[in-house]
């Protein structure tokens, strides 16, 4: 198996998008993961209703509609401050306790990493730079550049583009389920880090490689 | 407003998706309601992802993939039967009670009446002959015939092709906030029937008209 570079997704994978739901809680007691949950469900939905309908708005943008609804939907008062808040904290996404050791060691190995992420740059930039993986990347890609959000093969597209090699050499990597299948529809030798022991979705294709956190990557890129 | 024609969605419009909910609990005391909705809302997911990857496969297979998907989220165990069985409910699906009376009023005004639906032609054909509501209906149309779900552009022009008039002359009529809203991209007049007291879903638009039950329909018609 030769593979030359991973990309890796950013919201889920090396962000912990729920991580906004302690702020989340600190406003609304009893009611933040249920905020965080349906702001994460309708964000995602919003993403592929747009690109399905080619009507593109970028990831702030969509991140800042699904919070109005999902608070709208649990009859929850957002005040501007809580709102600007809620959003800001997007910049600042906890990652996974083990991610920045893992992409450090693949980093040491000579391998090419980055990330294809539906966030806008400036998303990527400000969440990368805080988690101090910024300089471990090579790509930061983001969907922004051609208007349509994954799984559209566009999206999927911007990896090979950049890095130069046919998607079988290049490893993609995702705790979305939806998007590991989609990475394997597209032709990566797809990784799902399944970090809340989900079913497997039912698209007829499976990630070649699934692992617990990212700590299982390595074993995988080393077959 | 000249309206010649009105389009239905069916699942959640015509038919109340949820109300497999009852032989669920029946199977899964405590867990119907929370099966049948996650059911749907992987269901609907399949059916997006699917048409941006250009994976069709039909609603039929995608319904039950849904369902083993959404049964293993809950550590349900589902036996032959059992899926058997709540996939069959899927073809006699539960009308909403004013419906029929709604379709018939509409019918004698003389306005041309047809569903659009993500559904296959003989789910649709099924569950229409069980309502009684077959008869009432000049145009089925299924996005079966050209392989993407909708809120893709293909699958809405399958009602102005038949009915042989631009979208702003047919009122497209759907439960579904999405769905009403891939409609009004699309260009036809449109009315959410917005059951559950749902916020509206912020993609910039808005559908023309909104009622709480298909009851308010004529009314917008007729304005």
């Amino acid at each position: 198996m030769r593979i030359r570079a991973v990309l890796f997704d950013a919201y889920g994978t090396l962000f912990d998008v729920h991580s906004v739901a302690d702020l989340a809680e600190s406003m609304f007691p009893g009611r933040g993961a249920a905020l965080s949950q349906a702001w994460r469900d309708r964000q995602l939905q919003y993403t592929w209703l747009r690109t399905l309908s080619g009507r593109y708005r970028d990831f702030w943008q969509v991140t800042g509609d699904a919070l109005d609804w999902a608070a709208g939907s649990l009859g929850l008062e957002l005040t501007a401050t809580g709102r600007a808040g809620l959003l800001e904290a997007y910049l600042h996404l906890r990652p996974f306790p083990e991610n920045l050791d893992v992409l450090r060691g693949l980093r040491a190995q000579g391998m090419v990493l980055g990330t294809l992420s539906n966030g806008t740059a400036a998303m990527l930039e400000a969440a990368l730079a805080g988690a101090g993986m910024r300089e471990l990347l090579t790509h930061v890609l983001s969907v922004d550049r051609v208007g349509r959000y994954k799984t559209d093969a566009a999206a999927y597209a911007l990896g090979t583009a950049a890095i130069g090699a046919p998607a079988g050499e290049i490893a993609f990597v995702s705790s979305n389920c939806w998007d590991a299948i989609g990475a394997t529809w597209f032709g990566y030798r797809t990784f799902w880090v399944n970090r809340t022991q989900a079913p497997l979705d039912r698209l007829d294709v499976a990630p070649e490689g699934t692992g617990a956190t990212l700590r299982d990557l390595p074993a995988f890129l080393a077959r």
